[in-house]
């Protein structure tokens, strides 16, 4: 089935494996008049790249991006932006070994069983290296959001058992700078250091762990979002459980709220200062019945542990037989620092998709 | 934008406010030649309707069925099953006074800036009675489901703070036979006696829980899944997230799953007795890289207590001014029960949606 | 597959066979705040009914509509609105003599053995009754279009070898009083004339005749339609294309064009008297690159003759053997009377999702 | 809107304007296992490529096709098949004349007015140059249809008033070895020399002329085609108006088709030489309501002479002004003897995702 597109006006498809010459995206109903400035795009792609510190994967990618096609005088023409990333770094030989044998919690099998055939180098299209594909799509879809004042802002909120406080996320340069000033990407300076200094334990174990994203979209009119099947938690829910490795999704006050009580629960809507109408709490993430109500949009995303693995581990091959496996690639420890610009991708992408629904509805 | 749809090959359009004439849906792309049994279409419905026991909502609706189209001599055609449910209990005098005013964590808010304009008796579109087009349809998924060896199974598996233990769901007769002998619909019956207790308590002083339901699908086929943006976990998290009142998705090892480590959450792969592929473990819920690996497919869906509670409450009114709320409805202090049925009808229609998508990828 | 909708934005989903109890449609995706008439939605399917003069069918359906959902108030609200319209005449006795044997030129042999099974009773839901749906749909695109000034107008152009001669539609009203005033619907009255004393010649024959309906759609702005695959003139010849026995569809200079050169063709860009940008000649039909002009959009749709004749036909039945069929049904010896109002509704279903998509296209 | 893609099961999405770097296609829903010809893809390419004859427009593109993804060991795997076709020929000068005037019968005054901008070299997205990707996506599609027998086949039938007689196009390679023999591209070789005779003298004067292109499907199996709106004729109309310069489709008897009676126009059913189900004759074009009933599908496209001429014409510039325009280009004097791998390769396109569609029909 034709499964690489995304997105209703705000489109995108993307293609590659990562093992072949390139992977890229086509981003295709982006208004026109957007002035794109690549190198932010390229930024966006340089927060996603492997090899930025020791507590990610050593691969070397510099992930360049191309921009093959709509665009005139660094301006969005409303015709597909077609965007190329040449694959660098692939060493293939290193998954020679991983021909005939089935990788734990990999999509090895799955891929082997349901197409027959399978580009056994590093995962072929399951390999996490799609996202960056739509890192660069998200960019623009975030250039497009911000030329309506709304920002989309992630960070790590934990690794294993660590947990970041609440952050302040009204700012969002200010976020943004905490954010960056390590290397894990939580925007709490204290939790940062201790979730480095696990994640760092792990790796030299050779072992992985997994951790969680939280997201904020802030300056959402009231209104995006689409009831019945396409809800705007839907939809962003179906965006993050995209991302490989995601396990879960919840907005507001998510699981927690199943063990609330309507009287706690309930959003009291009163007149903010500036005469604005919103709520004295947010448990509802910014979103009621499927539909913004221009509160922030909040929600967290759980990724479990990178499979692979230094230790040996008992397997099947491709006939079946027990077999063990090493693992030998250049991987990462924990995903969540690189998953950081994918959520807020993802989240763009559906924002800005939304935003275009939007103003179809009414007369 | 026309988002009353859901599914590509199976897919369903519904339509219908709680306080028209009839709600309904049309279920398109249904194999032809299929048998379909209108007393368990009857029957799905009937575990969803209001008015079942003490801890649902007293309003009165019959739910009956009936089917225009698509079926000849009792079988599927290929055509399009049209099918009207009319809505019996309106009531709508109730809901007069919500005409001017915006009840706390409901929709009214939202639909009222999105749209401009409201169907303002007992939620119109936003009303969970919407859910019983997608039990209709979520029927006819489950009778083409049932062909291919394929069942469905959910129960309640928390009310509050009070968790079911891990039930056994391998034989699906003994797990409904358990679960359908309470009317909390939970396949523990110690735990279904709190439960109960639990609701009774909060509906009588007027107010609502929180809960969850379990979602168990067995006998699934290796290879449904489409890998990245339409992985089965992200179809099955959008279809639940579709769902009034629901906050969070999770599968597999879920949240937790963000707190282990990748040794221990790898799921090894061996032979079974039965000769056949298997995981030692279930952590990845029976879905690697977004594609069913065999094993049972396993999530849990976080529903938010009901926002209607008999309390007294500030809120504001259409003007913007200050104003108060009283609870006036005939609503369920607890959605679980209900949902149950629900939530199997939306992961039939994923898992019969796939499997059709499934025939063609490969020659 | 799920291949009864129609549209992008503005999209529609038919059910409904010829002889099951009723057939209709859901609109979903019209904006919030359009006032309808429900008269209006009757008028236009009045003009489609069978039974209207001595040159349509003699079957008797009154084709009542009624409106289940998404209006509050006499006006649209967002949600969708499901239309049924439910069958009367049937008398599926009249085509028990069909069950076994296939109607030459009828869609019986390719259902049968596309579905292995298929509704006998006058042709399910190949019938052309399943055009009713449309026609209903299309009254609620006509009144959209209306509040933006675009009208959308067609007539009978040509019965057999009859043909009218050009006709002046600038005038809506005027148009449509000439058309109205007699039974073939051509605004020509003197080869309206000859073209009913022709069809009527031939209905006592017991034979048919095809013949070609032209359509005029003015007030259309510059810019509808996408460029690449879905061009305007496309999308509105797959439109006309899906109607029941149109075999060919041409617009601007259509099949003549393919005769001429470019130094003839080519429509020269002139200021009209109120200043706005104008062609010379129309043989682009109002669409240049797959876009609207401005200019009015004209195309013309060719209808085959109606397959079931009174003669005895050769044909095979259900095993393959040789057989004979006699035409026993009501049926309408030319079709074009009655497909104006289709072809009005398709193709305003068109412009009206066009309109809607084209609000997104720049910033 | 994200227009750029067609198919349902088998799509594919295009990029690229005439004058950036390059211009390409992903395929997506291409089953696993289909053994890939590049050589096959870029004979294809060969024969839409310009510069290829005397009648054909002298800019020169080599058109080398790269495959960036979703092949191994020159198998389709299932994933996304990206193919780029770098732009080599541009002299983007060639059309500086062009940014403040507005060529009569081209896509520069919809495109400005729609978007608010336009890449004024060359035609941007409109440019012929597109159908490239088209050529290259619908070989792939056309090895698919190879594996189960079904040969899409078409040539061109007029150009101007010259009609070629009709021709046998049962042996796929003798109607492709005289078709292939003259660069006219019919496969009546007297009736090719006389079209070539034709368009040589017009482009000697500075002009075009329009022309057609039948096309013949063989070996197509009953079933394929989805009832009302998806109509097999529907889609495969959709996808011929789609094309650059066409103004009208017609199939099976199609125009002159509605010039006949009944009685004429049914199709008899008999049984073949070989028991096969067939028809007597073939009004129907090989399609009965919308499906494929097992008879040679056949269709005409009709395409508009070139808008690009050596003569001087009137027009307005961007300021609305009068104004006057040479053409300067490289431009074909007909096209048709370039469309004929498009015309092929579209429909190529609508049957590859119609059997894929007829895979999910019955139990």
């Amino acid at each position: 089935m034709a499964g690489n597109s995304f997105g209703n006006l705000f489109r995108i498809t993307t293609f590659g494996e990562s093992h072949g010459p390139a992977i890229g995206v086509i981003v295709d109903g982006s208004p026109a008049g957007l002035p794109v400035d690549v190198a932010f795009i390229q930024a966006e792609l340089d927060k996603r790249k492997p090899g930025q510190s020791k507590i990610t994967t050593q691969r070397k990618e510099s992930d360049k991006v191309q921009i093959l096609s709509g665009m005139f005088e660094n301006k969005t023409t409303g015709t597909p932006i077609a965007m190329l990333i040449p694959n660098e770094d692939q060493r293939s030989k290193d998954y020679s070994h991983n021909q005939d044998i089935f990788r734990p919690s990999h999509a090895d099998y799955t891929y082997q069983t349901k197409y027959g055939v399978r580009d056994h180098r590093g995962g072929g299209r399951s390999s996490a290296r799609e996202t960056a594909a739509r890192v660069a799509a998200g960019a623009i879809a975030k250039l497009l959001l911000k030329q309506t004042g709304i920002e989309v802002l992630a960070h790590v909120s934990s690794v294993g058992r660590i947990d970041a406080p609440n952050v302040d996320y009204h700012d969002a340069e200010a976020f943004t700078a905490l954010r960056e000033a390590n290397i894990i990407r939580c925007a709490d300076p204290a939790t940062a250091e201790e979730m480095i200094a696990c994640i760092d334990g792990i790796r030299k174990q050779g072992d992985t762990i997994g951790g969680k994203v939280s997201c904020y979209i802030t300056g959402c009119p009231v209104g995006l979002g689409e009831p019945v099947f396409d809800k705007l938690h839907a939809e962003l829910g179906k965006a993050m459980l995209s991302i490989n490795a995601v396990h879960g999704f919840e907005y507001g006050s998510g699981f927690s709220g199943s063990r609330m009580r309507g009287s706690e629960h309930n959003d009291i809507f009163v007149r903010g200062a500036d005469g604005a109408i919103q709520t004295r709490t947010n448990y509802s993430g910014g979103i009621q019945g499927g539909i913004s109500n221009g509160m922030p949009i909040e929600f967290t995303v759980a990724f479990k542990p990178v499979a692979t693995i230094m230790a040996n581990q008992q397997t099947i091959d491709a006939e079946g037989e027990a077999a063990e496996i090493q693992g030998k690639g250049r991987h990462d420890p924990c995903v969540v620092p690189r998953a950081v610009p994918i959520v807020e991708a993802m989240a763009a992408l559906v924002i800005a998709d939304y935003w275009l629904l939007n103003k179809t509805v009414k007369l």
